[in-house]
């Protein structure tokens, strides 16, 4: 695809190329991340940061990847006041609000609302989430954390073993990343969940289709070779009763003591975050803190690499942003992380 | 007016002179808000962007104003948190807040409260609309489009023929676009709606006093020469009965079949934005979208224009802006507009 | 202390030296903030301003102060739709949001809030404010606006005479602004308040520790020498009854009245905004509003000063902010204040 002036609507609309022509422009994001050194490639770009409905972490990390790269961020947040909530349809507020700004990322709690607002728009809009519809730059920040963390065991995702555990009929994440995982070759994916809350059909029919094998199962069990585990969040509300909640969090959390017996010793372990940390909750518990596997925040901190990336490419600098580089004057830690 | 620290409060401030410069300073930014080029006249300054009362499309367009300009935004949406809920003057959130920015822009759901928070205020300050009292920088924006407009079709503001359509009373837009059409020569004014919502007297007198001509109505008649029709919104709480509401929707709609039998076929259609789209508002059709008359969003598009003229010209910089000149290095779809 | 990447978390970190040279930096910020000259000392550099309680004006002042360093800002207001209220461990949050900027400003309901947060952050923390716990910049620029005031009557902290009046229970002010002045040489306060509501214990003792003379009363008495009246705000949910409240009202406000019978022509004045200038509470009266010794407005001005010194000395910049300087392009009223 050309990225170009393009939309970033759905994970469906990347190929295994696009996809890795973004993790490499995100690969040179991270020393202007780190602040070892700074750009001003967009100096003077306006992001229209939309979130119509609130997300404080991905608005943020929008935000930040936009002034990473020079650029300036005009914010909505919430959508009482909108005019969408006075009638105006979302093409007019498409066709205003566009105008106000170089490039759009957008949440909205309906389904299909980001793309049906990215016809009215002037300018590429990043779909920031739209209901339980996508989120294709969580989707593509868990894959390229996936594609880091396994090069550092010297390991590829063609023929990976990845654990999902969880809620995996309500989980928009793991959807859409098996999705893309399934654009690799022979990956092996054992999918934990209560039965009410297994993936979806039409995800196992794409793993299927594209040849990789799949175990559906209520136990952590032939999970000890996996080289991934991506544990999600099982909403209260999805159980029938209090003692159901209590039986399947026992069943479906994870700590220092599962992870031991249940995994091998250098397993990766994900989540989407953020996690519940109350006791009742708590489906990755505080003890693995300290455990290098946690990719946890690692995975955070990609996001603002992909999304830097995205601006650069849906706004043609991706290979300008060395020559408007400059030093950074402050102190900062993260030079050694 | 000398405008280098002025406030910009009312409509009633300026003359056709001061109006002539604002728009020849707003032609100026045509291309730095078209993205072809870009200034950092404002680079360094602070716009204090203080929406006591929410509006996503005005707050957002004054903010990207001054983005465009170089300048940063520092924001302030609702009210509930703020001091002035605890009881402080306005004079004292004047006093505090205006040491934290070098202009602001500030709308106030009460009549006469933003010429209240000017007293107190140290940096210059733009009314951005205040209660049923004033919004001048939405009357400014729609004079500026029916001049570009007319201008368009070789024509003049001197012997116009606009029809404003809808709610006249409690309309505040069609007040103070009236006031500053009756400064020019000549006007005629065709003033379409129901009877209770009837443009008041004292515009009446203002129309009159200055020679001009008008027609007050219930019926879209007499509308076959018009050269602007100026759609408005009737609220559904003017009604006294749904029954009213049906019957009165069908009269002061504007739709292609009712554009054809009416008006000539190069009437340039306005409406202030938001339009309520559902279907028992629609009080501009969505089949007029690619009639090249809708002047809608060129309408909010030189809002943009004009706010950029006022910071410009309230901060001292209007002559100044090209001398901060940079390219744009970023794609944009907008330079081809 | 070293500032450069320390936190700022409570005025106990403070000695005598540290405060002098928050001071001395607060000093040279005085023509930026004035708009004499500009600087771009943090250009490229982000503030997370995080209040997840909302505060317009201190939340602008650490905003505006980055600006006027040259860095950008992001910002999040309220708890509703944060992670926290997902159950989300401050750790977490810290870790995660950390990762947005560069050094954060933190306002928080919980006492303690913000030093647990700091503990997941990879930037240092400047605390905005927890519940009834800390507000450091608060107390910083009460002590810097003392010490100015003074000066200009050439006069010293040590050996002044400070009337504090009002709530000194409950306001976190006085304790964290006497646990300042306490480290200096024989001041004296004198304490006036209901006896409900008189200053605590641990604080007198401070006080007493360190050598000062004061003296506890209900009556403005004593106080004809003072140099300082810091008046501060008796919340009306204090009093058992509205007959109560409005005894106590007449007793501890100030107005011209007052100010002229209890203390000296020069003595000056000062209050941690807002006030209520309704009727019914009206502690300090607008009929002070032109008397020169009316230090409230600059007190808050020197918030912004503070701010500005926290940050370039948090990071590291205190000794480059000429090196970056610029000259200011747009008209300003400010230089001459």
């Amino acid at each position: 695809m050309t990225f170009t002036g393009s939309n970033i609507l759905s994970v469906n609309q990347f190929t295994i190329d696009s996809i890795q022509t973004i993790f490499e422009i995100a690969d040179r994001m991270q020393p202007y991340a780190r602040r070892q050194k700074r750009t001003r490639v967009l100096d003077g770009a306006i992001l229209g940061n939309l979130f119509f409905e609130p997300s404080t972490r991905t608005r943020v990390s929008f935000g930040t990847a936009f002034n990473l790269l020079g650029g300036e961020v005009r914010e909505t947040t919430g959508m009482e006041s909108s005019a969408l909530a006075k009638g105006e349809s979302l093409y007019d507020t498409a066709r205003v609000l566009s105008s106000y700004s170089d490039v759009i990322a957008m949440r909205h709690p309906k389904s299909g609302a980001v793309a049906e607002f990215a016809e009215g728009s002037r300018v590429p809009v990043i779909n920031g989430g739209d209901g339980a519809n996508e989120h294709p730059t969580q989707a593509l920040l868990d894959l390229y954390t996936i594609k880091k963390e396994l090069a550092y065991h010297q390991q590829n995702i063609d023929g990976m073993h990845i654990c999902m555990v969880g809620d995996l009929k309500y989980g928009r994440t793991v959807h859409s990343l098996s999705k893309l995982l399934a654009m690799y070759k022979n990956v092996r994916f054992t999918l934990i969940s209560p039965r009410e809350l297994a993936m979806p059909d039409n995800i196992l029919e794409v793993m299927a289709e594209a040849g990789h094998r799949f175990t559906v199962t209520e136990q952590i069990s032939g999970s000890l070779d996996a080289d991934i585990v991506y544990q999600t969040r099982i909403q209260q509300e999805r159980f029938s009763s209090p003692e159901e909640a209590d039986q399947y969090r026992g069943k479906f959390r994870l700590n220092s003591e599962i992870y031991t017996k249940h995994y091998k010793p250098n397993t990766v372990i994900m989540h989407p975050l953020p996690r519940d940390s109350r006791a009742e909750a708590n489906e990755l518990d505080n003890d693995l803190n300290q455990n290098p596997n946690l990719a946890i925040f690692r995975q955070a901190d990609n996001g603002v690499l992909i999304r830097m990336a995205l601006f650069a490419l849906t706004l043609g600098v991706a290979d300008q942003v060395d020559r408007y580089e400059c030093e950074v004057n402050w102190y900062s830690d993260k030079r050694n992380v």
